[in-house]
Order: C-alpha cells, then sequence, then structure tokens
C-alpha cells in the first residue's frame, strides 16, 4: 500500500469491490440484501440455552463524545417526576402519578449502525447516486435508515481479535490494524462455529471498550483505535456479509495507514461504494465472555435500527440470542 | 364495577394484584422476570421460515403527537448534508464526504415501552417504593428502563381482538372495552398456537392504527380508542404474562369505563403494582397478515428497549421472527 | 403587477433596488449600516417617561407552530425542580437547592429576527455571494445573526395600520395587501412622531396577533394574514430604513399577489437585495395602546439577536422605550 | 466568619437581609420592583454618543460547559441550508431559498439571568413560598421569568474590580473574594457616574472571562474564579440594586469561603431571600474599555430575558448604550 497516496488507494478498492447496480437501480439496503429468510430460519436454529444478550453501550450523558462535529452525548430530562407526583403536583385524578422523558441526542452518539447515507465518495452515494440527490438537509431520501427496519436480524459472528491476538490482556494496542490475514486466523483458531459467509453479520472484538470502561472515556470517540485495515475490503467485499460491527469509535484503525492527511478510509470504501452497513460502538465485552464459556462464536443477532423517517443512523440495542 | 367510584375499583384491584416484593426487595424489572432462558430458548425455536416483521411506526414529524403534556413528535435534524458534501464545503481530504444527524423526541412519542417508573400509585412507585426516591429531574434511579436492555426477548402471541371480533373491518369501534372473557375467547378461536401463559409478551391488535393511518392520526394520541377493560387487571395477573403491547396510544379504553373523570385507570393497577412492562403505539398491521396467513400467532418476539440511563420508557422496533 | 408572472415581478424589484456592494465587498449587516451612533444618541433622547414595553410573544410550548418545515413551537424542560429541592433528592449541602431548565426550539418559532442569511433568491445570498458559500449545514459562515449583537438599536417608529385603515375593529383583514400609500398616509394620519427615515426600525401592526390570541391560533403560522405588498418594496429601499418588524408570521401578505404558485416574494426582494432585517411575530399591542395614549409613536428601541454563532435567525425580547 | 458553618453563617444573612412579603403576597419580581419608570427615564438620559455595546458572550458550540448537572453548551442545528438551496433541493417557486435553525441548550449555558425560581434555602423559594409550590417539573408556576419580559430595563453601573484592584493585569485572581469594602472603594476611585443606590443595575467585572478566553475555557464553568464574598450580602441588600451580574460563572467567589463542604452560599441568601436577580457570564471587556475611554461608568442597560413560559432563567443578549 503506497502510504502517501490515500486517494489511489481508497480508489482502487472502491473500483475493484464496488456493487453499484448489484441489487437494481431502486436498491436502498445494499449488502443487507444478503439476508434472506433462510438465513434468518438458520439463524434462529442457532439457539440453544437461551441466553441472551445486549451489545448496547449505556445511552448516557456521561459518555465518550466530546464535541466534535456537534456530536455530543445524549441529554436525557424529564417532563413529569415521581417527586412531583407523591406531592400531588400532577393535577390527575384518583392517586395517579406519571413520569414522562426526553431525549436529545446525535443518532451518532453511542452503539449505531451507520446508514447508507452516511458517508460519500467524491460526491457519491450508495449506488453511484449523486450525494445531493440522497441527502439533503431533510434527510436521506432514499436510503434513510428507515428502510432496514426489518432487515437486520441474521446470524451473527463474534470475531475476538482482541483475545485471539492479545491473549493475555485480552485487547488490543491502538493504532492496530487488523489484516484480512488477522481475520481469517481468528477464524480458524476459534473454530467452526465461527466461519463467516454470506448474509453474516460479523462482529469484530478489539478490548478498545473495555480499555475506555476501565481507563475512562479519554479519547475514545475520535482518538487512536485498533480497527480495520484499508486492506480488507477485498475481505468485506468477498465474504458476501451482510453487515459488520465493532467495539470501537470508527470501525477501521486509527491513525489512518497513511503518511498525509486522510479520514476514515475504509468507510470511502465500503459505505458508498460496497453498500456495506457499519456498526458501531457496540458493547462486546459480555458477549466475548459468553462465547468464550460456551465454546461458540454464532448466534441470532437481533439488532433492528429505530425506523427513523430519512436518517442516516440509528441508534441500536442488538440483541445476541445463543 | 362502580362506575361512580374510580378510586375503589383502582384501588380493590391494585391490592388484590400487587407483586410487590415478589421479585425481592431490589426488584428492577417486575413480570420480566416470567422470562428464563428457557423460555427464550423455546421461542427460538418457533421460528419456522424466518420472516421478519418489524413492530414500529415510523419515528416521524408528520407523527401523531400534539403537545399533550409536551409530548411532541420526533424532530430530526441533520448535523452535515450529501448536499454540501457533493459540493465540497466539508473540509474532509480525498473525496470523503459524510452525513450526521440528531434527533430531539419524547420518549414516549411513537412506538415505545413504558418502564416501570413511567406510573405511579397514591405516591407509589413499582415493588412498594416511594416514588419521589426513585424517579427525580435526574430520571428513574431505581428501575431505569437501562435494566431491562436484555430482558425482552421472548414468546410473543399476537391477539388480533380487531380481526376476531369484527372480521368484516378488523378494526374495534373506538370506545370499545376488551374484557377478559374476549381475550380467552379470541385464544381459542386462533388456536393453539395462541395460547397464554408464563413468560409471554402479548400483542393485543385492535385496528386502532390502521385506521389511523387510513383516515388521519385525527386524536390517535390521547382520543378515544378501543383497548383493555379495567377489569383484565386479574387476566394480566393470573397469567403471568411478561409483558403486554397494543397498537393504541394508551393500551387500555379510553373514554375510560367510568362516569367521573378518570385517566387511565388501568395503568395505575398494572405498573406500579403489578410490575408489568406496557407497550403502546406498536404498528401490528403486518404482523397480523402474517399471522393470519401462516395460521400461527406465536412467534420469537425481540423487542429490547434503547438502555437509556434513568429512562422512564424507550423507543423501540420490536421485531417479530416467525 | 403582472399576477401570473412572479419571477418577472419579482425580478424587477430585486434589480431595482439591490443593494450589493453598498457596504463594502465583506458587509454582513445590510440596511442595519444605516444605524449609526449619533442616530441611537437621537433615539435615546426620544424617551419621556420611561415606559419600558416589551414586543415578544411568550415563548410558550402552546404556541401557534404547526410543525411546518419542521418548525415546532419552543419544548422547554426542566433538569432540576423546586419538588426535588424541597424533598431533599439533590445533594447539595446547607439546604441549598437549585432549578435549572433547557430549551429546544427553532429560531423562527417566536418573535424573531431574520437573519440575511435567511433567503436566497436564485441561489444568491445577501450582497452576491453564493448560498452555498454562505450557509452550509454548519451554519451562516458570512452574516450569522451573531454579527448583529450590538448593531439593533435604533429609534423605533410604530405604524399602526390595524388602527389607521380599520379603526372600529383595530385589525386589518387576513389577504389584505398593505401599500405604499397606506404607509404613508398613515404616517400622515398619526403625525410627526411617525416619519420613518433612514436608519429607523418600522414596526408595522395589521392586528393579526391580537385576532390570533383572541380567536385561537388558527393558521397563525403560515396561514392567510395580512402584510407589506410586495409594491413596496421601493419604500422599503428608499426611506432606507434599517429593519422593519411586523406582528403576523410572515412579514407580507398572504395569500401572495399572484395568481401562479408564489411564496413569499417579497422576503425575496429584501432580505438577500435590500440586505434588510425583518423581524416577525411580534407583539405590538401594549405599544399600540401606549403610543396612542402618549400621542407619541416614536421609541427608543433595543431588538439585539442573541449571537448565536452562524445562525441564520434569532429569538429576540424587543423593547420599547418611551 | 465561622469557615465551619456555613449553615449559620447563611442562615443569619437570609434572616437579616431577607425581603419577603416587601413586595406583597404575589410579588414575582423581587428587587426589580426598585427599577420604575422614572428610574428609566433617569437612564435613558445618562446616553451621550449612542454608543451600543452587547455584553453577551458568544452562544456556540465551543462554549465552557462540560456537562455538570446535564449543561451543555448550545446545539445548533440547520433546518434547510443555502447548500441546498443553490442546488434547487428545496422545491420553492421563482427561484425563493431558505434557510431555518434550530437550538437547543440549558437556559444557563451562557449569558443569562437567574430567574427567581433558581435557587432555594432550605426548601424556600423567594417571598417565602414552598419550593415545591413553585417550581415544578413543568417549571417556574410563580415566578417564572417571562413575568420580568419588561422589567429590566434601567441604569446599569459598571464596577471594574478587575483594573481597580489589579491594575496591571486587570484580572483578579481566582479565588479572590471581593468585600463590600473593595466595591465601595472601587466606586471612589472610579468617580461620581459609579455611584450605586436604588434600581441600579450593578456590573462587576474581574477579568476572569478575559483569561478564560486568553488561556482557554479550562474550568471556567464551575471551577475556580474570583467573586463576591458571601459577606457582600448586607451590601447587595442596603443599596437596593435591582439586579447584578459579572463575567464569571458563579457570581461569587469559587472556591467559597468555608473549610467545609459548601455550594454557591451567597446565591442561598441573595435569591430565594433578598429575591435579587442575578446575571452570570456576561462579557464585560468591551465594556470596560469604553468605560475607560469614556471616563464614565453609567449607562442605559436594556437586558431583557426572552419570556420563556415557566422558565427559571434566560439567554440574554445585554446592550449598554453610552
Amino acid at each position: 500500500m503506497n502510504r502517501q497516496d490515500p486517494e489511489a488507494e481508497i480508489g482502487a478498492r472502491a473500483e475493484a469491490y464496488r456493487n453499484w447496480g448489484r441489487w437494481g437501480a431502486d436498491d436502498a439496503l445494499g449488502t443487507l440484501n444478503f439476508i434472506d429468510d433462510a438465513k434468518r430460519a438458520e439463524a434462529a436454529g442457532l439457539v440453544r440455552g437461551g441466553t441472551s444478550v445486549s451489545l448496547s453501550q449505556p445511552f448516557d450523558m456521561n459518555g465518550p463524545q466530546k464535541g466534535w462535529r456537534r456530536r455530543t452525548n445524549p441529554v436525557h430530562t424529564m417532563l413529569d417526576t415521581g417527586t412531583d407526583a407523591e406531592r400531588g403536583n400532577q393535577g390527575f385524578p384518583h392517586g395517579l402519578g406519571g413520569a414522562d422523558d426526553v431525549i436529545a441526542m446525535p443518532l451518532q452518539c453511542s452503539t449505531q449502525w451507520d446508514g447508507l447515507g452516511h458517508i460519500f465518495d467524491h460526491g457519491y452515494a450508495w449506488n453511484g447516486r449523486r450525494a445531493g440527490d440522497v441527502v439533503t438537509s431533510d434527510g436521506d431520501l432514499v436510503t434513510g435508515i428507515e428502510q432496514a427496519a426489518s432487515a437486520i436480524v441474521s446470524r451473527g459472528v463474534l470475531l475476538d481479535l482482541g483475545r485471539y491476538l492479545q491473549p493475555e490482556t485480552g485487547e488490543l494496542p491502538d493504532g492496530y490494524a487488523i489484516t484480512a490475514a488477522d481475520l481469517r486466523s481468528c477464524i480458524d483458531a476459534q473454530g467452526a462455529t465461527s466461519a463467516v459467509g454470506t448474509g453474516d453479520i460479523v462482529l469484530v472484538r478489539t478490548g478498545h471498550y473495555a480499555r475506555a470502561r476501565r481507563d475512562g472515556w479519554g479519547d475514545y470517540a475520535g482518538g487512536a483505535a485498533p480497527g480495520l485495515s484499508l486492506t480488507t475490503a477485498g475481505w468485506l467485499h468477498d465474504t458476501e456479509i451482510a453487515a459488520i460491527a465493532t467495539d470501537t469509535w470508527g470501525f477501521e484503525v486509527r491513525p489512518n495507514e497513511f503518511d498525509v492527511p486522510a479520514f476514515q478510509p475504509l468507510h470511502q470504501v465500503v459505505i458508498p461504494n460496497i453498500g456495506l452497513t457499519i456498526g458501531e460502538m457496540w458493547d462486546l465485552e459480555e458477549l466475548a465472555t459468553t462465547c468464550e464459556q460456551f465454546g461458540r462464536y454464532e448466534f441470532l443477532l437481533s439488532a433492528p435500527p429505530l425506523p427513523i423517517t430519512y436518517a442516516v443512523g440509528s441508534p441500536v440495542n442488538p440483541i445476541a440470542l445463543l
């Protein structure tokens, strides 16, 4: 890889792995099309003991966001409280009291899916549309996340790169670029339940979230982190996975693998070109422990976005059922 | 039932069906405790063809809310757009562009779970705690919805009261109070896959949402609606269901069954006393059609709340997998 | 005026009254440049008895907005309450308690100034800049309202067209287009204190707000209303006024004066071309009564916007001091 | 002062300077009642050259707030942009384009007035009301800031303690407690235009804001700062000033003057007991330079809050007119 020329390295991969038109001119789902009912039925068949694991970080004011690109942590406020109710302040009859609440948050503030309108390549969005025809101030008029409302349920596979590559700590160091070879050998090491193929949703654990919770958020949102190498683009394309998620802020390795200014180059390849749905800031800690204990790395994953009209992303509480 | 005395009618049922202490003094889950891993494994075993159905209404600015108790529809705004990206306004290198977004919404604005801190009875919250010790301006410090992050996955059962009681229209009229007898006979009519028992999540379709989408929102949020009768409190308790959801704004029949001012009397019994988690404003249309077509009314239901710290409710996109 | 050809009618006036370059290539204030310190000193000299009148409508959840272009009424929520404080829930020492609050609102939801970046003419903003160079998703990078932080203090003149043209009701009917002749004869009728000239801020009362408060909001936000005719563009330019505000939602007459689809044509002339700052949704009721009583229609007007960085408008509580 | 006993020190001053009932049982304005029309007329008479100075900090995402008590910096987002307009994305006729925007912010996030419901003393609010009767989750039902909509216009006096006590730097060190003696001698030093009396609004410049802008926000919001000593409570009461504002986050000295845990003790005396309206986070830099240059420290101050219904505070852009 030429570390001096991000534009060329990105461009070559964008061209090589571009899925534009693969699912028709009107497509709004990209690689989520790899999931079909049979795949979901197969995934449900993986459930054994019925253990349910939430993969969501807390949506909490004390989160990692520091204001980059106006991303704040969620602000949760109350419209009515038990204090008022107990004091009889609410005006309801027969002893009824109530509490309501409100949230304001960037859709990218915590555990999330990036929609297909989240990233553009030279002014083009997924499937070759002009970015300005897709996402205006009114939102993503074409590939809004609401279109995936029932789509993101499939077989999930955990690839615990943290434990595999760093068995002592379970955590990859910041800046570690996970390669396709790493992914393949992790699959081999974890065994048959880790095989990855068409329609799977791959969850890559780096250990970065564990470190952030232990040591404090620090620069979890936007700082150095382990993550996928730009060179995994081919693997992400060829495996025909439906989606991928990590326990980091940005999915790909940071700092990026270039010696000149670059920003999220792998995003630029996979979202607008491959049409891959990416999850970020997932909590894979309990899942990793569970998989290790059970000796199984596959499960039913139900991770539907909130169908927010025209949104380019969505908060999500993904559930792994084992 | 004495239609002149809501306080007595509510009080009698609250006392009769109160589950305080049933799961220990520290409990934060109420009837969700009826779901265990074996139940979830059994539910996964119900999946046949792998059909995935989203039960969420759109989270959309053109929603039903009109401002009652400061509940608005969601407001979705963009932080970055494709129009800017295409024009090169964003300052990113190598042709990258991006779009981010923000939402502000009441947690009770659309498809939702009511948390256990949502309703109080004479100043008491679930499990007998003082309301003001539970829900302050900081939120629900004790039974916040985040505690149910991995809990709400179980066998779901659709009871299509609309089609059962009104086969021609499929819609119950506003003000129709569904009784326990109605529920039982609907179960009988729908057949064995509709049996309701411990740990199930019951979805009651009235047809009210179908009517609202066809005729316009009107007073969908807070106006007259079909719904459960106060007299179903015993059935809701005795069946040991884990949760219940409807396609209406308020779960119970409106106007209420009293001739004097009353407000959501069944809520007052079931949330703080039974500890029952209630879902409202679900879209059960596609599910009803699917169940009718398949001749099966049971499925795996994955409906985890967003783990918003200290929240008294949560938006949710519930998935039925059949 | 050719009621079939809004584009031509707007274009002719835009060209005739365009002030681009008048205050230099870097200008961000437009006609607010007509106000200088001497003008402000003169305005302060108009104060007699010291009567202070607020010209702001309430910023209230029960406001006129109905969601057009995602404009909602303000949503005000509490972060801490007296109920909590009284109950000792807040954790402060020595008996201290506190209450904080939050607001979420469109900057155009109630009494406001439109900034110079609020309206564009064929893709051009004030002073001939390309709209996309001025207002991106980051806001108005060039003519943001914060630049007028200390500018909008001058002599104010109330022109009570409602009382002048409709002495019995004091209210112009919806759809009434106020002409320059109306403005001139109102000035004559009101007398010498109503003379309008360079640097003045003109407040036009139509009575529409009085009607809305008496009869209910109805379509106050965006419906039919009295207001300025497109033909007043020349008067607005030639008088060299600094700014103008009305008691209506949209400043100009609605429906507009064309028989083919048109939208706020006078805005298109005066904001991007004349560089005129417009105020909307002002409450001129108490001021009108006061002016009538005092027989004086001029006063010191202090109406500074909140200096919200890059905003295209601002809520404001304008104060008339007489 | 007994540095071990904040409760006693606060209590003694609360009792000594309590104004409860002074303006009647229904009062909602406190010391703002000291301003009358004659005072405002006198203030207008102070204007000489017509210099207008904004005393507001920028309302900016890059502000000082770090999340304490859920206070964030303002979040400003666009509903429509010039980029969209220029591209023709907006659907308006005849070449019209528009930009709208939205803000979400704590009312205490930047330049502000604290309303009378902002602070309580042992569960009591201004005028002796129970805190829980005044400020519920619905807001300040009794002394909401909207009641002061036209009230806060008066003679302003700048006391530049920074320049007076630290002529070389113009900045008081963090932790410096300004005493009544300091205030009096500053008045003497600044001369006759600095005399303070009934109905005046006193602006105390410490230089803390200048330091924050030069050195970075650091702990400007809630950290150590110069400010008024608890011992100034008598001066604040006896001078019969209408309001006071500073260029610091918290008005009073921080850390507080006790050796045991204490929090904003002077607030506890002056807001609920004296009924004094306090302004915080004002930008007094340009005003201080102007006053020094003109040799005059008095001016017309127009600083009306936004009339946000039931709010316990308000953002404000105060204007000094000299």
